[in-house]
């Protein structure tokens, strides 16, 4: 299954058509995405049902698909050849930062920078659909809705400028895209084990495989729910794999007029220009 | 005016009554009082007018005030004597990290410690009333519902674990207990220079003023606004003075069975057993 938003309302896609989920389900389901969420497993019982297309896929028109979860944990240092090219040690516990929610940004947004210091990280990110309070690691993946590509756009100045709290540096407006869609973890075929990159203006700047997490996404499940309640429609960008610009020789920032596009195997393409 | 939420639903406090606001507004308003943020300046023009108590006050009842806000944010070493009391630089901008939101509790909660270097950190509590984006520095308390009372307590174990990442350790279930109410600004004699402190069992370890602070109310609403919009409802916890337990000779931390009273000046007191 995957889901998306289509102005401002959710969305089953199906293949080159969509359907309306408040339509198709005849008001069953209303049109804000992040209620969905809140209802997970009811929906999944009626969308495991034949769905009727509601009209055709404009892939241009979609938006962001969990636009105001109420929380986005992000992971640092989650891939070891990305801590050790960080020169920082493997965390014994996940580097837990948030990108705060309105920063998030639609899939096909353009990325407005703001000073010369601003990098790449390429994510998967968790989309929750049941609330997780002190889950077991080999019940994680059962708490989870789908699975979306993000990136995690950091100004690097203002990251290490806040006497080391990441939080506001990757919280600029609009240096959240996610998308294009949500897609449940049995659409793929491995969850745990998904090629992943993004590129600059068509030249690879990171390639790897989520095998290589240090915190796999049920592992991140287990470690945050044992501190405090993951809730329905809530975030995990999961770290970034090696091969941010920030630590190339010389360093290597996005530009304006640049094209960032940034993929995850059986979920797709997200592609923001930097304006 | 003075904002509770009594048994889920947000009332007035008028003196030793109480006002249900969906009662007294003839269901103008909901129960919701996160709800109510988002129609603050509509609210605020419905409660200049006459309003009629409903019920007697019973303090014990009062829950979160702002039980989920969208959006919290968190400001280390922002009392200059705190920063130096913790060996780090005066930040130049805000070192904001966040509370997850599901970690917030009531002001009479306890407090259910994990581990044993659990430390208190009194602080000021700014809630939004209005979408503030890209706010002046002099523009800021307009964009200010009220300030309330929270105690960011600490993990400190967990806060240093996260490869210096504060936010997993501030956010332990029940480690942000907030209220007993939101006051508004004029209610206050001067909103920049309010007495703060706690206490544990009666003893004082902190006593300071927020005219110390380094970052101030407006001007954090000016920092963090020019990063990313902040929301009606989102709260500001705005750092701690000196006088944690992290630091002292020999250090000293929150110890099951201890109670932790914290106020400031013209708010009131909230007071968290520690359990």
């Amino acid at each position: 299954m995957r889901l998306a938003t289509l102005e401002h309302r959710v969305v089953l896609l199906l293949g080159d058509e969509v359907a309306d989920i408040a339509t198709a389900s005849d008001g069953a389901f209303g049109p804000d995405p992040m209620e969905l969420y809140e209802q997970w497993d009811r929906f999944v019982d009626w969308a495991s049902g034949p769905v009727t297309a509601t009209g055709p896929l404009d892939l241009s028109l979609l938006g962001c698909p969990v636009p105001m979860p109420r929380q986005v944990f992000a992971i640092g240092l989650n891939y070891r050849a990305h801590a050790e090219e960080s020169g920082m040690e493997i965390p014994t516990v996940p580097a837990a930062f948030t990108k705060f929610p309105a920063s998030l940004s639609g899939p096909f947004d353009d990325i407005e920078l703001v000073g010369e210091m601003n990098d790449w990280e390429a994510e998967l990110v968790v989309v929750m659909g049941r609330r997780a309070d002190r889950v077991d690691e080999a019940a994680g993946w059962a708490h989870v809705a789908g699975l979306t590509i993000g990136q995690d756009v950091s100004d690097r100045l203002l990251q290490f400028a806040a006497a080391g709290q990441f939080s506001l540096g990757k919280s600029r407006r609009g240096y959240g895209p996610i998308g294009p869609c949500v897609v449940t973890a049995e659409e793929v075929a491995d969850p745990d084990n998904l090629g992943i990159g993004c590129s600059v203006d068509g030249v690879t700047v990171q390639e790897a495989r989520t095998d290589d997490l240090i915190f796999s996404v049920p592992a991140l499940i287990a470690e945050l729910s044992a501190v405090v309640p993951l809730l329905p429609g809530d975030l995990i960008f999961t770290g970034t794999p090696a091969g941010i610009g920030l630590v190339r020789e010389p360093p290597q920032f996005l530009q304006r007029g640049q094209v960032l596009e940034t993929w995850i195997e059986g979920i797709g393409t997200i592609r923001n220009r930097c304006v």
